[in-house]
């Protein structure tokens, strides 16, 4: 996942990470509109479709954008990559600026289809030190896994973040955004996956410490792994 | 899933194209009316087993007939192949037929199987520019996972290509049908994942166009990679 | 699936396909009955459930026991492996006689789990023409799998033959059986996954018709393919 | 999963099992909890989406903490991974205590995130012959699986593991607690997921005579597979 081919012009790998991050809100915010309106009222029922199809689409997204981008699709991965000195730092800002746009632009294709005013506020609350924890928790599991899965073969680690994410949505109270660029574009959609813009800060101050969490212990870490 | 063996003739290929797509269908058909009757009026839990009965059936079948024909099982894969050029473009005709006629057959033995009328018009609107988008995107990602993944294994390719459909189902407003045969073999059956004849000329389009969209970009890349 | 290790001794091969066949229908009548309890009289979501249920146990129960008998788990299986000349005609009955005395044992188990009679016998109605193709396609269908991605890994063998029955149970009519061990076990089972014993022999001979279609195909294909 | 790499010292590797199985807990008690408040009250829903949360957690837990400690997260796991010699006895007592305190602060963590009070006692009653079976059932199961898929790559094992376990949710009458630390920690919440303390030392025996039976099978095998 924290693959950085120093050969692949940033130019193109940005514009995977825009498409990337594109197709994934297309799948969180889509399915989430398509899983409201076919169940019947039943929030677990959505939940179980909405978990699901974001969990297939990540498996097959990532794997399509790995080889040209790392696809990270998330600031708080490309972030973590820079800390352990696997990307570098002056890519950082690009990368995240593509992931949002991107995640903008997904949000924005999938009101297209679903027949939806394009421009939306969301108005779903999520807030509260509960929610706080738990996309900490998300967050911190998401990073380790990633890091945790980076010796094995890219489909493996593909399969691990898509696994994890699919029984984050779950196991987590928040439903696990877990990603500053999907927690922004989610607060652009007033569907079943969005958050209230007043939501959104702290959402993504819980992501960025977890962020920060990692980043620290690889760091530490570092210089006994590699000398 | 590009793979084109030579040394297979083309009769056993096309074969293979016919009884894969025959297999599809049922799987496809088939379940949409088991889903359908058994879900007790719920269409996401209907849509939910819908999505993963053919996403589990298309990981085997691909599986299974990659090693002669490729399993393209769609047109519009078989157009972008011949497009940048891993696939004789005098085949594509006969790939397409075989496909067609076996998507046909297999709703045909779906329909017998649950004891409907075998010949069937299908009355489902999908329509309006919404499904239009939703085609286009469908179609745009699944070509795009296929071509992404064409550098890892066949097993890891064709979970990619199992994942983004079973995902696809949800997050785009047309459930993903993003392939020509199976939509003119859908417009032939009147139970839950049916299409009117009349609404399949432009999902047949909007297919097209993201074919020939894919097409393209890889025609236009094709020089720099590969001089 | 087929594989055939010739020092294994019989005695353990047997022995090996006595406990998968057992675990297999503890796993089909186990969590057919809980999801039956469970699933508020909503037989779709109960199905998907006994569906999920079946395909991650068999994938499971395949690599665990690949290794030593090959995990046929199905007199169907076997046979076709003799008819293909990739398994020793004199240990069809053995193998036969172990599955379908594990498939009781492995009723009768999950029986005790929960609290029912050990002894029971199926009333549920399985019959007529539509459910008789069903049975056939669906055994054609998981030979054709098996034979198919015999020239891949165990794992993803496995895997595609855990997504096929997934799917099977509900593209087909009849929810797919493919298997004479597990219908014959199944007639003594009055729960969610049973059979009436009257039923059984037509679906016995649907499956054993779809074992003979592809032994002879494979038996006619053998010349040219193997010198 | 029974790797022990002598070279990782057993701070480290205990620290592992601590981290691994608090997330585990995390996944079965959070998911248990979000499950129940949005299925409207039908258990089968609930049940699985549990079990998929679990099961997609389990995969990535085991892959991420395997390279450290053998992702054993569970006393019977490496009971018998010391029985058959592949495990210092010394070590079993610190990795089980690892694991228990892991599996409490887990659950406590599942509570903080969900707004519930963090210390709890379960009301939830599993007790009974049948029940004692299906934990037996359930662990010989779980251990047999894992001994059977010890020749495969890690990533092949942890997807075994994990799809049996979110099978067995459904195809055992106690739902698979199958680990004496998991269970112990269940103890503690008074949700979807939990147990009794009074109905804990017969869920625990039973697990323990399972990894009795499969570590005394392992060691008459012993002697005649490595001499």
């Amino acid at each position: 996942m924290n693959t950085n081919r120093d050969s692949t012009p940033l130019r193109k790998q940005c514009g995977a990470e825009f498409i990337a991050t594109a197709f994934l809100l297309i799948a969180i915010v889509g399915s989430g509109i398509a899983a409201d309106r076919l169940s019947g009222g039943n929030q677990g029922l959505a939940l179980l479709a909405n978990a699901a199809a974001t969990s297939g689409a990540l498996f097959a997204i990532i794997l399509t954008f790995a080889p040209t981008s790392g696809a990270h699709m998330n600031p708080a991965v490309t972030l973590v990559a820079a800390w352990s000195g696997n990307f570098a730092w002056k890519n950082v800002f690009p990368y995240a600026l593509a992931q949002v746009l991107g995640a903008v632009l997904g949000t924005w294709i999938a009101h297209g289809m679903f027949d939806l005013e394009i421009l939306e506020i969301s108005s779903h609350t999520r807030t509260g030190a509960g929610q706080w924890l738990a996309e900490f928790i998300a967050t911190v599991g998401l990073l380790g896994v990633i890091r945790g899965c980076a010796a094995y073969s890219v489909p493996t680690a593909a399969a691990a973040v898509a696994a994890y994410i699919g029984g984050a949505y779950w196991f987590t109270a928040s439903t696990s955004f877990a990603n500053p660029a999907v927690t922004i574009a989610r607060s652009l959609t007033d569907t079943f996956s969005g958050i209230r813009p007043a939501d959104v800060p702290a959402f993504i101050g819980a992501q960025l410490m977890a962020a920060a969490a990692i980043g620290l212990m690889l760091r530490a870490k570092a210089p006994k792994d590699r000398p």
